[in-house]
């Protein structure tokens, strides 16, 4: 058997997200039937790093399949990217070593979200990020951004109804940088339960808005209640940008002399 | 009366061009629903610097009108922006000198067009540029351009079928320069014949290519002759970004004493 790891980038706004689904079409999916085509097999299983949800981006999603199949990874580049829509597109494709699950060997993922602060929304940027009137105040959100940080129980940033075995993860950094006309909020770590990118922006935005003081943004994580928290920002606005296996997703270098 | 100059920023994928048309729905049309709700009129006639083609973008197109209604300018603009959907903005609006119109009294345009070369395609920036496999010669691209500097007869980079009174413009520059993976062509001009700035794009690409010499090109200028150029470059790489006016569009201060 042989691993495969590609690396995916999409534009979210009309999928029904990562994950395949009865209804709507969904990145997996296309990348699965792609795969498969390329591979001459009839069905093939891809696993991602994580869903994405509907309407989220990715920049650097990782994925990974493993096939009775060798093939040279820049034939399965092209191969799969001749097929996928415009909106998806594989950068790059490896032969990693057999076993390799993008999904249960992923050790950290870094997140971006952007909004556009001030002045008036854009109409050729519409799909990539918020915008909110008011300027946001960047030293609040940057000093409530770091009671994320470190290791805590973030049941009050997980959306209702996810039913994961813990709630604990750990944010190893939280920037807020202005970027031209644009607020980028990055943050990584061990992984993110449900939504909770998303209600940590939302959270943040509070705060760069005035209407809540960055302190209290510690509360809201002991308080572990989703009511505490703010609203989900859109999923528009976010970006899976990078996914870190601590070199477990090297390539192999040449083929195996039998198959 | 009084006129109105807006600046407009649209994605122009999912639109038949800037100009109203029987069928489809133009950029036109939602801006003059827009501007005539707005002013509480029944039909509003608005005039942009040029009609952009379908698929073309702009960040800075410019647009006028003359109505017998004064309204504050943050107001139109605000209440515009409510009317269009998010693929067009208003991304300032002034009241400037009665009489004031975008097309007869443009001096100049500035038109990007963006190339991803190299590597991969993106699935992020599919609306916005196109994608050449191989990586472009800017140095033999930037020498081909030079010869299309100054006043000429464009008829070589005039769509077939175009039927302006004369084919003569004047190029003030060209640029060509990489910005990160990108290629852009940014080009300034007096005024542009329709699909101008896309086959000249079309034929730097050959020289960019390889396939043709910079200094070939002069002789597809002499030819006067649509065949002599290259294949007019995918609409989708195009923005219009700014439109000068030599100050003539200048807001007018304070409201007029009375209407």
């Amino acid at each position: 058997m042989h691993s495969y790891r590609l690396l995916l980038e999409y534009d979210g706004t009309d999928f029904i997200g990562w994950q395949r689904q009865s209804l709507g079409t969904s990145i997996q999916g296309l990348v699965e039937q792609a795969v498969a085509s390329v591979m001459g097999l009839p069905t093939v299983s891809v696993m991602a790093s994580g869903r994405t949800d509907a309407g989220v981006h990715a920049l650097g999603q990782v994925a990974s399949f493993t096939v009775p199949v060798l093939r040279e990874p820049l034939q399965l580049r092209r191969g799969v990217n001749s097929l996928l829509p415009e909106s998806v597109c594989c950068l790059d494709a490896a032969r990693v070593r057999t076993g390799f699950d993008a999904r249960k060997h992923a050790l950290g993922k870094r997140y971006r979200y952007r909004i556009l602060d001030g002045g008036v929304r854009s109409a050729t940027r519409a799909r990539y990020l918020i915008f909110d009137r008011r300027v946001l105040d960047l030293d609040a959100m940057a000093e409530g951004a770091a009671w994320l940080l470190g290791t805590h129980d973030f049941t009050s940033f997980r959306a209702t109804g996810s039913s994961t075995p813990t709630s604990v993860r750990t944010l190893y950094s939280v920037d807020v940088t202005r970027r031209g006309d644009e607020v980028w909020i990055e943050v990584e770590g061990s992984g993110f339960l449900r939504h909770m990118v998303r209600i940590m922006v939302g959270t943040m935005l509070e705060i760069g808005r005035g209407r809540m003081a960055p302190a209290d943004i510690s509360a809201v994580v002991a308080a572990r209640s989703r009511q505490r928290a703010s609203k989900t920002a859109p999923a528009r606005g976010l970006f899976l940008v990078e996914v870190d296996y601590g070199g477990a997703d090297e390539p192999l270098v040449g083929l195996p002399v039998s198959d």
